[in-house]
C-alpha cells in the first residue's frame, strides 16, 4: 500500500477471529495489521463485525435480541478500549453496508416496531380522509437503521468519544430509500458506500458503469451534507462465482472510478479488497492483489492516480465541486410507493421497480453528456429555505409521489426565481398513495393545470414541443393536460401534452410523459437539445462543459482556490475529438492521462477509455 | 351516466365505510349515491363487500371461520333492510369474482372440506378398479363456490326476498373449471363476468381482444341458460401499476366491446370503472371519467352505442342470438387434470396450463373469421336429451378428459344425426385420469378406432386430408390411429392421422392431433376450410355469414323478431371489403358504425377497428 | 418381450398393490406376472417399493421415522420370502432412483445427521486453520445414501442371502455428487442407473442424446468398477405431460441407445416401460408397447438389436470395452462447491450449476468425435496405485476443487509417466473451498507455476497454443500464470495463459481457461487437434479410430476375445463418409446396420441417424 500511495485501509475486525471460547478477547491477528500499519504509514478505519455465522458474507444488519445487543455492546468496549490506542487507528465504521430491504422478520424487529408504533404521532396531513397505504414498514425501517447506527455509535463514544465514525451504505439506487442521510449526519463523522459494479449496477451496461458511479456519488455528495464522504468500497478484481455480474475491473476502470470520485468530490476510495480473502464465498475473487501478493495491473492504475494527487497536493486538498445549481430531485415515497405496487404481470421498465430512479438517472446522463455536473438529492436533502433561486434548475423525473410537506416547498423554489422540469408521472400520488390528481390536485397552480388522463401506449411516442422542433421520445404512459394558466408547448391529436407556465419569479416545463426514461432506452439527444435551451440560464453560469451532446463520454468539474480541475472519460470505443466550451482566460494543462490523449486548442482528442484530467489556470 | 345513456352501475359496498368503531352502521356514503341514482333515473346493482384488509383489492372468496360467517350475516342483514327501500336499488351482487385458482389453506375450510367428504358417496363409475387421482380438491372447490354464493342468497333472501341476484365471476379462461353455473343458476337471477383485458387476457395479443371477449361472452351464454346475463366488468381506462399487462382501451375498443356483448346475447355491460378510486392498488386507474370527472373519449364511445340501442328499442329488447348449432365444449375435468399433471421443463402451448381451453379457443376463432357465432359450453350445459341432432355440429378440441358419464351421451348425440368433430388428445383421460385408450376404449365404436400411439413432434407437421386436399398444422402430439370402422382420411409414413366414421344417424370425423392449436400458432386457412366443408349442413342454414376467410374480423348476428341484426367488427391495420353471404330476400340498414364503413351490395366495406352493425329487414 | 428377444424385466412391487386393509399380503397380481415370465421364459428384478402416496410418482428416497423402517422392514420380509421361490426371479432392485438433491428435512434425518456428525473424526487436513466451509450436508448425504441402501441389502439378505441385488441411479449429471459407487459395490451384485432423456439429459441438445448416454455409461462403467452394470431404465416411449422435455423417441434413437449401452461395457437395458401405466402421473406414457399392446417401431428396433446379439452369443458374452487409457477425472467436491457458491444474477455457464460437469462433458465429447472411448471417473474411483502411467492420458476439466488427498495422487499419476491436461479453475479450491492458489499452492510444482490471476472475459477469447497453430476458444475465466519450471506454450497481452511442464517421467499441459466448456459451445475443431497432438501416445494403441475430425458421430469399441466389435453412430443429418483408421490386419464384417450404409475399403459410409456395427477379425 505504502510503495502504491494507499494511505487509508478499512479491516473487517470479525469478532469471530478475535474472542477465544472462554470468552476473552486475542487480538494477535489485527495488533499485526496495526502495528504493520503504523509501520507503513497507513490509516486504519476498524468496521465493527460482530459475531455472525460464517456464511454470513455481509454480516447482520439488525441485532436479533436484547441478549445480542448486549454481547455487541461487550465487543465494542473490547474492541475501542484495546485498538483506540494505536497511531494507526483513524476510525471506525459502524457496520458493514447497512440496507437490507425490507423489515426483518424477528421477535425483536416485531417489539421495536410496536414501540415505534406508539411513539408516531398522528401525522397532519391524512389525505382527506381516504382510506390509504400506511407505509408504516418503510417509515419503520428508515428510522430503525437511524436507530442503529446511533446506538452503535453512542457505544463507541463511551470509550472513545472523540473518534472518527463512518459508515458505508450500498446498493443505493435500488436501497436509498432506506438510509435518512440527514439524520445519520448527527452522528457520523463522515459517509461513505459501497459501490460494486457487479452486485449493485443491475441498473446499467458496463460501458455505463463510470457514469452509474459518478450517479452514487452524486447521491452520496448530496446525502452527507457538509460531512466528508468518500467510497468506502469499490470493486478492485476478479469475481468468479460471486456478483451477480462477473467481471473483472480493466485498469482503465480503476482509473476511471478513482477519478470520478475524485471529482465527486469524495475524499478518496477504499478498494475492496486488497488482497483476496482466502475462504467463504468470495476465496480469491475481488482482490488488487494478485494471489502472489503483488500489484496487479489495476492497482499500478490506482497508484498512478495517487501519484498526480500527490504531485498536487494543495491542489486536490482545496479542490471542491462547484456548488450545483442541477438539482434532480427524488422523494422516498415514490420508491416505497412503486415497490408497494407491484402486481406482476409483464415487464414494463416504467412500472417495474426501478421506474423511478432510472428516470432521475436518465437525466443524470443526460447532463453527463453535456458535460455538466448535476446533484441527486433526496428532497428532504434540498434546502427550501432560500429566497432566491435564480438560475436554478431542478426536475422531478417521474416522481410519482411528491409527499404534502412538499408542496408549498417546491411552489417557494419556482415563485422564488427557479425553473422546474416535472417529467412522468410526477405528483401523481401523495405520500400515502393517494392519487391527488384526481382529488383536487395541489400542484396545479404550480404546474399550470391538471392531469385530465394518463394513457398507457405500448409503442414508444413522440413528444414533439413545437417551438423548438424537438421531440422527445416517450415510454409507454402519455399523459394530457387540462391546463389553467399554463401554455402548450406540445400538442398530439387535439392532446395537450406539455406546457410552459410562469408562477411567481419562476417558470415551471410541465411534459407529463416518461421521456426522462424514454431518453434513457431510445437515446439521449432530442432531450440534450431540450435541456441545453431550458436549463440555458443555469448552464452559461459553467465555467466548462462539452460544446456537443458527447453520447458516451462524461466530464466532472472541481474548483480549488482560483483553479479549476475537469475530469473527462471517454467511453466510447473509439478516439473523440471533444470541442469544449469555456471562457478565454483559462489555460489548460493535462496533469493526467492514461492514453494517447491531448488538448489542441479548444478540442480535447480522448482515446477509448481513456481518463483526462486537466488543470485550468487563470492566464 | 345519465347524460351517457348509462342506466345501470354497481357499487361495491364496502363495510369498512359503513361499520362505525362501535358497531353500528353509517350509511351516509352510499345513501348519498342511493339518492343521486334515484334523481338521475340511474339503477344500482350494490354489491356485497363485506370487511376486510385495505390491501385485499378484489374482497375474499371465502368466509375464514365462523365467526366471520355470523359478521357477514350481520352486514348483510343490516345492508339489505337499509337499501332495498330505495327506487334506485335494483339488485345483489352477492360477491366481487368468485374463483380463487385453489382450495383456500385454512381451518374452517379444512373442515368444510372434510365434512364435504363424508357427504360423498362412492361415485358408479370407478375406472375400473384402478389406483387414480381423485381430484377431491377440484371436486370440493366447485361445491365450495356454490354453497357459500347459495348461503349469501339465502341471507339476503332472510331479508328481501323478492330482489334480483347476481354475481360476477372473473378471469373465465383460467378458473372456468371452478364454476358450476347450472348449480348456480337455481339461485340467480342473472348471470355474469368480469372481463378485464389487462388482467384476464393473458392467452391472447391486443388485436384478439374482442374475440377474446366474444369467448368470455360464449362461456357465459350458455352458463346462464335460461337466464339473462350481462357483462358486469369491463376495463373502463387506463392502467399504470395494477393489471398484468398495462394498457388503456382506445374509444374503439370500447365500441368493439359493449357491441359484442350486445352480439353474444347479454343484456348490457359495466365499467370498472365509471370514476377513478383514489386510494389503494388502483389510484388514479381503471376509469370511464377522467380526473376532472368527464367523459373521456371512451365514455364518449360508450354514449354512441346507447344511443342507438335508445334508438331501437324494441328491436334490441327482442333481439336474440339464434339458438347455436355449433357447440365447442370443454369439460371442467380437462382442465383440472392438465393443471394437476404439469411437472415444469420446457415451455410447450400443448402441455402448459392452457392447451385445453386455447385449442376450443382455436375452433373459436376459426368460426369468428367465417362469421359464424359459435357455443363454447361445458358438457354439464349440453343438451344430450333432444332425439335429432340433424345439422348440428360439435367439436371436442383436446378435450383430454371425457367424464364417463359423457360416453354414452356424445354418442347419443352422434347415433341421432350430429355431426361430432374430435381434435387433439381428446378423449385420452376418464375424470380420473386413467388413460382409458389403453384400458378399453369406451369411443372406439364412436369413433371408429383406437389410437396405437401419440408421439410427440419438436416441430409442427401437416395433417393432410386427403380428399380435399387440406393441409391442417398440428402441433407436438399427433396420433396414430388402429381403424376399426372409421375410414382414413389422412395417412402418412403408413400411419393414419385421420379417420370419418358413421354412427348411427351421424358421423365423425377424428383427427387425433392438436389442430385447432396448431392452427391457433399457425393460421386457420386450412382449418377454416375444413370446417367450411365439415359443417357445411349446419353453416347452410345460417342466414348471415362470411363469404370467405376473414382473418382479424368476426361478426355476432342477432334474431329480433322477424329482423335480423349483424355486428362486425375489424381488427385488420386496414380497411377490409367483406363479402357477405346472405339471401336476396334481406334488406340492409347500417345502424351504427364509427369509421367510414359502408355496404355496397353484398360487399361490407370495413375500416380499421370499426364496429358496423346492421338491421336486416324483409324487402 | 419373448418374442422381441427381451429376457430380463423390471417390476416395481408397490406395497400398495399387495398390502390388505388387514395388513396381511395378497400377491396375487404380481404372482401372475411371475408366472408369466416363467412361461415366457423372462427373469424378472424385482424393486422394492414399500407404501407411498399414489402422487409420489419416483418413490421415497429416504425413511421417515423408525416406524416407517420398521414397516419397510416388514414388507421386505414377506415380499422376499414369497418372490425369491420363482424361478423367473432373477434379483431386487434396492429402491428406485437414489438421488435427491438436498438432505431431507425430517426428524429423523436431523437425528440421523446428530448422529452422523459425532461419529466423523476430525480430518487430518483442515485447511491449514483458515475458517471455511464444512460441507457436512454434502458428506452427510453420500453417506446417508449408502446407509440406507445398506440397510435394505441387509434386511433382504437375511431372507435370501444369495440374492442379486441392483440399484438405479438417476440424473447422473447434476446428483452424482450424492453417489458412493466404491462403497456401494460393497454390497451391490450390479450397478445401474436411469438415463432418460426428457428428465435427465438437460445439459444436452436433442441431437446429442446418443452422446449424453455414453457419457452416462462411461459414468456408470466406473461407478461399478469390477461388477457388472446395465442401464436399469431406458426411456421405452412418448411423453404427453410428463418429462421435462417432452419427447417420442425414435427407432434409430432407440437402436443408438442400446448399441451405446452395449458398446460401453454394459450388460443390457431394460425400458421405462414396457407396457404404459395407466394412471398417475404418466398414464399412457413412456411404453414400447402402444395402447394395444402391440409392439411399437421402437420395441421392434429393440428386437432388431437383440436378434444380432442372439446371433453372436459368444462374441458378445465376451466382449468389454477396452481397458481406458484416457481419464476425464471429476472430483464430487467440485460438484458441492459450484452448487454451494451460487450467488443468483447473471446466468453464465462456467459458474452456474453445471459449469464442472459440462467442462469434462466437453472433452468427453471431443473424443467421442475422434472415435475414441475415455473414461469418465470420480477421483476416488482411480488407481493411483500403479507405479507406471506410460501413455496414459488424464483429463482435468475445470475440477475447481482438487481435494488434498489427491494432490500427492496426482502428483504420483504424472511422475510415473503419465500426461496430465489442466483446463479451467482446476485446483483454485480444497475440498472445504479454500482458494490454495493464494496460500501456497500445493501443485505449483505438478503444474510448474502457480496462477497470478484469473480475469473474467464478456467475450469468448482465444488462446493460442504457439507451437502448434491451435487456437481455443476460453470462456470466461482467463488464467494468467506465473511460471516456475513451466515452459509456456500460450501468451497473450504478456500474461503467459499455458505452459508445459516436464514431471517426473511424465508431462503436464496446464491451460488454465475453460477450454474444453468453450470448445463445447463454439465448436470442437481446435480442441480435437490438440488432443490429438498431446495424447498422441495414448491415442497410437488404439486399435480403431476416426482419422479425422468427425462432428456429430461417436465410435464405442469393445474386444472380445482376439476381436474387436466397432459401434459407429451418425448423428448428422446426412449422409456421412468416416475414415478409419486401424491396421491392415484386421477384416471387417458388418453385423448390424439399420440403413443404407457400408464399409468401402477405410471408408464407413454411414446414412443419417444410423448405427453401424462392425466384428473385426485377424485376416
Amino acid at each position: 500500500m505504502n510503495k502504491n500511495g494507499l494511505k487509508l485501509c478499512r479491516i473487517r475486525m470479525f469478532e469471530n477471529y478475535m474472542r477465544r471460547p472462554d470468552g476473552k478477547y486475542d487480538f494477535t491477528l489485527f495488533d499485526n495489521a496495526y502495528k504493520a500499519a503504523e509501520k507503513y504509514d497507513v490509516k486504519i478505519w476498524a468496521n465493527l463485525f460482530a459475531a455472525s455465522s460464517f456464511e454470513d458474507v455481509g454480516g447482520f444488519k439488525f441485532p436479533k435480541s436484547n441478549n445480542h445487543l448486549d454481547s455487541i455492546a461487550a465487543y465494542i468496549k473490547n474492541l475501542v478500549i484495546h485498538f483506540k490506542q494505536y497511531k494507526s487507528h483513524a476510525g471506525w465504521v459502524l457496520i458493514n453496508e447497512p440496507g437490507s430491504g425490507h423489515k426483518p422478520e424477528e421477535p425483536f424487529t416485531a417489539q421495536k416496531f410496536m414501540d415505534w408504533k406508539k411513539n408516531q404521532s398522528t401525522p397532519v396531513y391524512q389525505s382527506k380522509g381516504y382510506h390509504t397505504f400506511g407505509f408504516e414498514n418503510e417509515r419503520f425501517l428508515l428510522d430503525y437503521n437511524v436507530w442503529f447506527l446511533q446506538w452503535l455509535a453512542k457505544e463507541i463514544y463511551k470509550y472513545d468519544p472523540e473518534s472518527h465514525l463512518h459508515v458505508n451504505n450500498h446498493s443505493i439506487f435500488q436501497l436509498v430509500a432506506e438510509y435518512n442521510f440527514p439524520e445519520w449526519r448527527k452522528f457520523l463523522s463522515s459517509l461513505g458506500g459501497s459501490a460494486h459494479a457487479s452486485w449493485h449496477f443491475g441498473y446499467f451496461k458496463r460501458a455505463q458503469y463510470a457514469m452509474a458511479l459518478a450517479g452514487n456519488c452524486a447521491i452520496l455528495q448530496s446525502g452527507a451534507g457538509n460531512l466528508p464522504w468518500l467510497m468506502t468500497e469499490l470493486q478492485g478484481g476478479n469475481n468468479t462465482y460471486s456478483g451477480y455480474e462477473p467481471m473483472c475491473p480493466t485498469k482503465e476502470e480503476i482509473a476511471q472510478w478513482l477519478w470520478t470520485v475524485i471529482g465527486s468530490g469524495g475524499k478518496g476510495a477504499i478498494f475492496w479488497s486488497l488482497n483476496p480473502r482466502s475462504g467463504g464465498f468470495e476465496a480469491g475473487e475481488w482482490a488488487l492483489l494478485n494471489y502472489q501478493n503483488k500489484a496487479s495491473d489495476r492497482l499500478l492504475a490506482a497508484a498512478g492516480v495517487t501519484k498526480v494527487l500527490a504531485a498536487h497536493p494543495s491542489l486536490f486538498a482545496e479542490a471542491k465541486p462547484m456548488v450545483s445549481k442541477i438539482h434532480l430531485l427524488y422523494s422516498r415515497e415514490s420508491l416505497w410507493i412503486e415497490k408497494k405496487l407491484q402486481t406482476g404481470g409483464a415487464s414494463n421498465e416504467g412500472r417495474d421497480v426501478g421506474g423511478v430512479m432510472k428516470s432521475v438517472l436518465g437525466y443524470f446522463e443526460a447532463f453527463s453528456q453535456m458535460g455538466v455536473d448535476a446533484g441527486i438529492q433526496e428532497m428532504s436533502e434540498f434546502d427550501f429555505t432560500k429566497n432566491d433561486y435564480s438560475d436554478e434548475f431542478m426536475v422531478l423525473a417521474h416522481q410519482i409521489s411528491i409527499p404534502s410537506k412538499y408542496w408549498e416547498q417546491v411552489q417557494h423554489f419556482v415563485s422564488n426565481g427557479g425553473k422546474l422540469l416535472v417529467d412522468g408521472l410526477s405528483g401523481y400520488y401523495d405520500e400515502n398513495a393517494l392519487c391527488v390528481m384526481k382529488t383536487g390536485f395541489p400542484l396545479a397552480a404550480l404546474l399550470g393545470g391538471n392531469i385530465s388522463e394518463f394513457k398507457f401506449n405500448a409503442h414508444p411516442f413522440p413528444i414533439v414541443v413545437t417551438s423548438s422542433f424537438i421531440t422527445l421520445p416517450g415510454y409507454s404512459w402519455q399523459g394530457s393536460i387540462l391546463p389553467s394558466t399554463g401554455k402548450a408547448i406540445a400538442v398530439s391529436n387535439g392532446e395537450i401534452n406539455a406546457v410552459r407556465n410562469k408562477f411567481g419569479k419562476g417558470e415551471v416545463v410541465w411534459i407529463p410523459s416518461l421521456v426522462g426514461l424514454g431518453s434513457r432506452i431510445y437515446g439521449y439527444a432530442p432531450l440534450v437539445a431540450l435541456l441545453k435551451q431550458e436549463a440555458k440560464s443555469t448552464l452559461v453560469s459553467l465555467p466548462f462543459q462539452f460544446k456537443l451532446h458527447q453520447p458516451g463520454l462524461l466530464m466532472k468539474t472541481l474548483q480549488s482556490g482560483k483553479n479549476f480541475i475537469t475530469i473527462v472519460i471517454n467511453k466510447n470505443t473509439s478516439v473523440r475529438k471533444v470541442p469544449l466550451q469555456f471562457d478565454g482566460k483559462w489555460k489548460p494543462s493535462i496533469i493526467y492521462g492514461n492514453k494517447t490523449g491531448t488538448l489542441l486548442g479548444d478540442n480535447l482528442w480522448i482515446s477509448t477509455e481513456e481518463t483526462i484530467v486537466v488543470k485550468w489556470t487563470l492566464k
